[in-house]
C-alpha cells in the first residue's frame, strides 16, 4: 500500500452510508480517501485512537460569505436597512490582505465548529481561495455577479467569475469554484441567463440568494409583476445546478416550481431570524415535494456565529414552535440536512457520509463532555442536534489531513490563525 | 487581611455595577466576596491572570429542574402529551442516588456553560441540594408542592417543602431552600395560598410554572372560567416573591398584572419552542410594564442543553424574527437578563453583577477562540449573545471557589463527575 495512511480506530460511528444506527468501529484513510471500514482497529503512518467518542461527516456548510468575519458583532440588533447600509461600506472599503485575513479566521471558526466543507458566495473569491488553500478546508466558492451598475468589482462581473472558474478548476481538490448570482434586486434576467450560460459550460452550481426578505418579494412584484421565484421560472432559470439561500418567502406553487426544476435550497434558520426577515421557510412543504433542503450559517455580519451547531437546533426550534407541533422535523432528518444534502446541494457526491472511496472529511465529538452525556445508540444523533456545541469538536479531519487534534489546531492552521489576528488587530482601531 | 484570597489579574471586565462599558482592571477576591476592583494587578494567595480575557458575572439560570440531565436525548421529537406521559414515568421511577447523580452531571453541565447559580423546581430538592454543596455552584432550591392527589411524593408536599426550608435555611452559604407550585393544572386554589403562606413566613421566593401551553390556558378557562394569571390574581397569589417560569400565553391585562404585582418571570425560549408551545412570550410589552424578565434553560429534557449562550441567542432570534423587528431587543438587555434580573429573580442582590463587596461568581471567557475575534470595546457583549458557546468558558469562579480552570475542572469537581457517570452507566442499561 504506497501512499499516506491514517488510522481513526475504536470510534462510535454516525452517518455511514446506507446505515441508519451507529456503529462501532475503525476506518483507515489513504491520502485523501477512507479506505476501509472495520470492527478492528488498524495499523497505519498516524493512528488516532477515537476512544469511543463520536465520529460523525464534517459539516456543510451551504451558505456563507467567509471573507465578512471581521464584522462580527458590529452589525447587530438594527433595522435591516440600516444593516444593509453599513455592511456596503465596510464591504466597499476593503483590501485583499483584509479579506484573505478575514477567511482565515472565519475558516477557523467553522473548523472549530465541525464544518468540513462550506459553499461561500462572494466577489474576490480567488484570494477567499488561497485561504482554503492554506487552511485545507474545502472550498466550494461561488464568484459572485450582478449588474455592473450595482458592482463595485474591476470589470465585468460574468467574465470575473468565468475567469475565476477558470483558473481554479484544476488548482486544488479542496477547491471547487463556480458562479454566483447575488439576487433579484440586483441582477436583470441578462445577468441570470449569463451565469446560467457559464454555470453549464464549466459544468458548475450557481449560488444565489434568493426570496429571502419581504422587501425583496414586494420590489420584484412592483416592478416586475412577478414573485421572485416565479419570474426565475418564466425566464427558464430554474435548474438542477441551482443552490438557492433563504427561500424565506415562497408560495406553493413556487415550493413545486423549486422540486420540478431539482433546485437546492440553503436554510439560514439564524441568519434570517436575527435580521428578523419574518417567517419560516415552508421546509415541510419542500421535503414533501422532494426539495433538497441544505443547511448554511450566513456571514458573521448576521449570524453571528459560523456554527452548525447553533444553526440545526435553531432551525428545529423555529419549525417546531412556528407549526406548534413539536414532531415536524426530528434530529435525523435536521442531521442530514447538515451532512448529506449539504453535498447534494455542491455536487459533489463523495462528502457528507462515511464510506469507503468516500473523501475523509470527519469529525469527533467528545461524549466525555458534561453536555453530552448520556450518549448511546438511542440518543446520539439528537444529542448532536440538541445538546453539542462547537466545544465538543476534538478532532477535525478533510480530505484526509489532520486540522484540529485533541482540540488543538494543528500547527499550520494555528500559525495562520495567529498571524490572521495579528494582521487584523493591527489594522483596524476599532479590533 | 485574614481570610483566603484569590486575584484576577489583568481583565477586560464586563458587567461592573454601574458602569456599561467594558473596563480593563483586576480584581481582589476574599473568600467568597469581591473585595477590590483596580487598574494595578493584586497580590493573593491564589493568582489567575486573565490575560486581557473577558470577564462577566456569572449567569444566573432561573429555571431548571437539574435532576432531569439523564433524560437527555431521549424525550425528543414527541407531541407535549407523549413527552409529558414519558418524562412522568422515568421521573416516577427514580431513586436518591439517581437524582443526586444526575443532578451532579446538570451541574457540570451549568457550570460548563458559564451559570453560576440556578433556580430549581423539583421534589427532593434535599438530595439536589447535596449535589450543590459538593460541586460548589449556587442553588436556590424549590421544593415543588401539588394537590396531594397528583403527587407520588411520600407525605404531605406541602409540609415537605416547609421542613426542606428549615433543615437547609442555615445549612450553607450555597444553597437557599424555597417552596415551589407546579401549576395550575395540578394545584388547587387552596394549595397555591398555601404556599404563599410558607414563602411569607420563612422570607422565600416561590418558583411555579405558569401559562406555559395553549392546553393549560384552555383547561383553566374551561374549569375556573379564569386564564391562570387571573385565576391566580383573583386569590391574591400574585406577589413579590414568585417566580414565574414561561409566561408564554399571557394577555395585556395579565402582563399589567404581573407587573402590578413585581411579580418575575424566566423565558425558556428553548425549552418552548422544542416542545412546540407555540407564541412567544409577549417580552417587549413585560419589558414596557417593568416586569422583571430573567432567563432559564428548563431541563435537559425539553431543551436539551443547559446552556445560556443557547438560551440567549435564541431568544433574541425568536422575539425578532417573530416580531419582524431585528431592533426589538438588544444585547445589553439580554446580558443583563442573564445575570443582573436573575438576581432579582431569586431575591440576592450581591449576585448578577461584578462589584466591592458582590459575591464573587465570575466566568473568563477565552477572546483567543476563533468565534469570538474581534471582540472589543464596541461588540464585547454582542459576541457573548451572539458568538460565545460553551467552550469558551475558560474558568469559572463561584463563591470565591475556582469550579473550573483554564478549560478544566477542579479536582473535586471531575472527579464528581466521573463518579455519576459511572454510576448513571452501570444503573441504566440505555446509556
Amino acid at each position: 500500500m504506497s501512499g499516506k495512511t491514517l488510522a481513526v480506530n475504536n470510534a462510535l460511528i454516525l452517518g455511514v452510508k446506507g446505515k441508519n444506527k451507529l456503529i462501532e468501529g475503525s476506518l483507515l484513510i489513504k491520502d485523501e480517501f477512507i479506505k476501509k471500514i472495520s470492527d478492528e482497529p488498524f495499523d497505519a503512518d498516524k493512528v488516532i485512537d477515537a476512544n469511543k467518542n463520536l465520529l460523525i461527516p464534517g459539516f456543510i456548510n451551504t451558505h456563507s460569505h467567509v471573507a465578512m468575519s471581521r464584522f462580527k458583532g458590529l452589525l447587530d440588533d438594527i433595522k435591516l436597512s440600516e444593516f444593509l447600509e453599513k455592511t456596503f461600506k465596510l464591504d466597499s472599503q476593503r483590501t485583499d490582505e483584509d479579506i484573505y485575513n478575514s477567511s482565515i479566521m472565519g475558516i477557523c471558526e467553522m473548523i472549530d465548529s465541525g464544518i468540513t466543507a462550506f459553499a461561500d458566495l462572494y466577489y474576490s473569491e480567488d484570494i477567499i481561495a488561497r485561504a482554503v488553500e492554506d487552511t485545507g478546508i474545502r472550498g466550494f466558492l461561488s464568484w459572485n455577479t450582478l449588474d455592473k451598475k450595482f458592482t463595485t468589482q474591476t470589470g465585468e462581473p460574468i467574465e470575473n467569475a468565468e475567469n475565476f472558474i477558470r483558473s481554479f478548476s484544476k488548482r486544488s481538490s479542496l477547491i471547487t469554484p463556480s458562479i454566483g448570482v447575488q439576487g433579484i434586486y440586483v441582477a436583470s434576467d441578462d445577468t441570470y441567463l449569463k451565469a446560467y450560460e457559464i454555470s453549464k459550460k464549466y459544468g458548475t452550481i450557481i449560488h444565489t440568494h434568493l426570496a429571502e426578505t419581504r422587501e425583496e418579494i414586494n420590489n420584484c412584484m412592483k416592478e416586475r409583476g412577478k414573485r421572485p421565484v416565479e419570474q426565475l421560472d418564466s425566464i427558464g432559470f430554474l435548474n438542477e445546478n441551482l443552490l438557492a439561500a433563504h427561500t424565506v418567502w415562497l408560495n406553493l406553487s413556487e415550493v413545486r416550481a423549486l422540486s420540478k426544476k431539482n433546485v437546492s435550497i440553503s436554510w439560514n434558520s439564524v441568519s434570517n431570524e436575527k435580521l428578523g426577515v419574518g417567517g419560516i421557510p415552508p421546509i415541510p412543504e419542500m421535503m414533501a415535494q422532494g426539495v433538497n433542503v441544505s443547511m448554511g450559517t450566513d456571514s458573521c455580519g448576521s449570524n453571528n456565529s459560523l456554527d452548525m451547531f447553533c444553526v440545526m437546533k435553531n432551525s428545529a426550534l423555529s419549525l417546531k414552535n412556528s407549526r406548534w407541533d413539536p414532531s415536524i422535523l426530528n434530529a435525523d432528518e435536521l442531521f442530514q440536512m447538515a451532512t448529506q444534502n449539504g453535498s447534494y446541494a455542491v455536487h459533489n457526491n463523495s462528502i457528507g457520509s462515511i464510506g469507503e472511496n468516500m473523501l475523509a472529511d470527519l469529525v469527533l465529538i467528545d461524549l466525555g463532555a458534561s453536555n453530552m452525556f448520556p450518549t448511546s445508540g438511542n440518543n446520539a444523533v439528537n444529542n448532536i442536534i440538541y445538546s453539542a456545541n462547537p466545544g465538543n469538536t476534538q478532532t477535525v479531519i478533510v480530505n484526509g489531513n489532520v486540522l484540529k487534534e485533541n482540540f488543538r489546531f494543528s500547527k499550520n492552521l494555528e500559525k495562520l490563525k495567529r498571524k490572521a489576528m495579528r494582521y487584523l488587530r493591527e489594522n483596524f482601531n476599532t479590533i
